[in-house]
């Protein structure tokens, strides 16, 4: 017998104590919540479909963790604490292992960071999944993308381009080959060379899966950052895309230019990448995007606070240039030299 | 030349004065806004599928007023003000008069209730529109849907049955045939009768195809019931499924069974059905769903409170039956008979 819309939404998303953060949570018309005093509530809104941000073939759990990563994220950039989200989705049918895979995926994400489903919507259709997620912070606390100033260091959490490149080597194979990589020992006509690249090139491509498939919110840097960071923001759509996003609004809010020297040697670049030319790995590390690293703005004085902060999170935090009043991003090789480098923002109509 | 995401953002969806009612609006990694001193935020979303909850070939800007119409009715149904909304879209091309008329429907109703679009998100994909809702609430006076005990009135707002009717002429014609109405004049099979009852007809029809795209979401009726009604709910899947949620979650939150008597001959069915036997007006009107109506449960004391705000508002109020402690919903005749009807709740998976 087919599952009813609303025993799916028993069996895979109310979950049994009833709401824990929220005031009144699953069931009613409106969910319930009230940040603490002195809070106000961050909110952001991301819609995954098929084809677009994810393969078809994904692994639902996988799904479901990174359905929600991408929104705490966003929460992460504001420096906000997460609260709870609403999930609406489109489903092409009512699939009980998928939706087991796809609920524990979400389920295992959100109790790790505390935030509670509240609400949802669910409905068939091409499949769809937009989540609402809610946090709090206080409001002159918050990350926002316009403080930067000039003489700002820039700064990068983590490493980056293994999840554009894990995209490039499904989508475009002729540019991104794998020598060796696909024949798993059957293969007669690869070349010992392939053969021996295969072993490793094979795990980086599953590190590099991991990181596109797997993202990790960085929540706790992002509460960190509150009484530090200038300017925050991040990388969903290429770290040069995105660094123009901060540059614009933090330009308008001084009513004066700004821009960026960015040091290359210095950009964390994935290991997972270091088989390829530079100028694959720019282009991956500097516009691949779907990153979900930060990338934030902090005065030069911030330097041994942010040494510290990377040592007790045992995440890398990388300063990777400078602020500066004249407009445009410039890129730098190692002997400060400018590299001719062209890159855009992700964008789903272009 | 196609147009990109941040331009389609910017030409119709970003405002010109920046936030009015949000701390921060559109444009950062979050929205922040804070709800009043002693006021929870009241938090919803829905999510609108082509072929599903519209057809194809709708009026873009009845589609926007409807988006954000069935999310504000779940406030009205909650006792909410509105306050704000996110937007995530996935669209399958960037067609600017599609957006224009989409983003004049929207925000013509988002205006009319003071409710900010305050953040979004914009993909490529089959058409889906995703909107979550905020509005403040004193968390006591919400109306919520476990609240309502025996003896309560059962009320209903305004007239039912014409949207679910509006769609059953599309969708199954030869179940509601409409005599003469499709030929405008050069029809030569119709006959004398016909003729006569097309004008008619095609009236109702229209006003029924209106109260479909345009449903009124009962947004001041809802912030006037927080004092009066024992628990509330809107209608979209139709009067006897909404109307269990209301028993099943009441009688839960008092550990007591609870059913509903319902008196047939006092159901405000809309009039653009008086032309159908009693047995569709029955079912359009009572599982129909897409009414948008305010379905709500008040202690006879509230009678004259009920009859003045009716007044006051302009909006027709309608007591319907009671509340009653045995388990069940059954509807009476004129005679006080019981009348043999089945009616589930709207099913997306069934």
């Amino acid at each position: 017998m087919a599952l009813g819309e609303f025993e799916l939404i028993r069996a895979y998303f109310e979950r049994s104590a009833g709401p824990r953060r929220a005031l009144l949570g699953i069931g009613d018309d409106c969910a319930l919540i009230r940040p603490g005093p002195d809070q106000s509530l961050a909110i952001s809104t991301d819609m995954l479909v098929e084809g677009r941000h994810f393969f078809a073939d994904v692994d639902p759990a996988a799904l479901g963790h990174k359905a929600l990563a991408v929104n705490l994220s966003d929460l992460a950039a504001m420096g906000a604490r997460p609260l709870g989200f609403t999930l609406a989705m489109a489903l092409p049918q009512a699939d009980e292992r998928w939706l087991a895979a796809f609920s524990r995926g979400l389920f295992a994400l959100a109790d790790a960071h505390d935030c509670e489903l509240i609400g949802g919507d669910t409905t068939r259709g091409p499949l769809n999944l937009c989540i609402t997620v809610f946090g709090e912070v206080p409001p002159d606390a918050a990350l926002r993308r316009d403080g930067a100033r000039a003489g700002d260091d820039l700064w990068v959490s983590g490493a980056l381009g293994a999840p554009a490149w894990a995209v490039a080597c499904r989508l475009t194979p002729e540019a991104f080959p794998m020598p060796g990589a696909d024949c798993s020992g059957t293969g007669s006509n690869a070349d010992s060379d392939a053969r021996a690249n295969a072993a490793p090139l094979r795990t980086a491509l599953a590190a590099a899966r991991l990181r596109l498939e797997r993202p990790q919110p960085r929540v706790a840097l992002g509460l960190a950052l509150r009484s530090i960071a200038s300017a925050a923001i991040d990388l969903s759509d290429g770290l040069v895309g995105d660094l123009g996003h901060v540059l614009s609004r933090s330009a308008a809010a001084r009513a004066a230019p700004l821009g960026a020297l960015i040091d290359w040697p210095r950009v964390p670049v994935d290991t997972a990448l270091d088989h390829l030319p530079d100028s694959q790995r720019m282009a991956l590390a500097l516009s691949g995007g779907d990153d979900y690293e930060l990338l934030f703005c902090a005065p030069v004085s911030a330097r041994p606070a942010l040494a510290m902060l990377s040592r007790s999170l045992g995440l890398t935090l990388t300063r990777i240039g400078t602020v500066t009043d004249q407009p445009g991003v410039q890129l730098l090789d190692a002997h400060g030299n400018r590299i001719d480098f062209h890159a855009a923002a992700f964008d789903h109509f272009r």
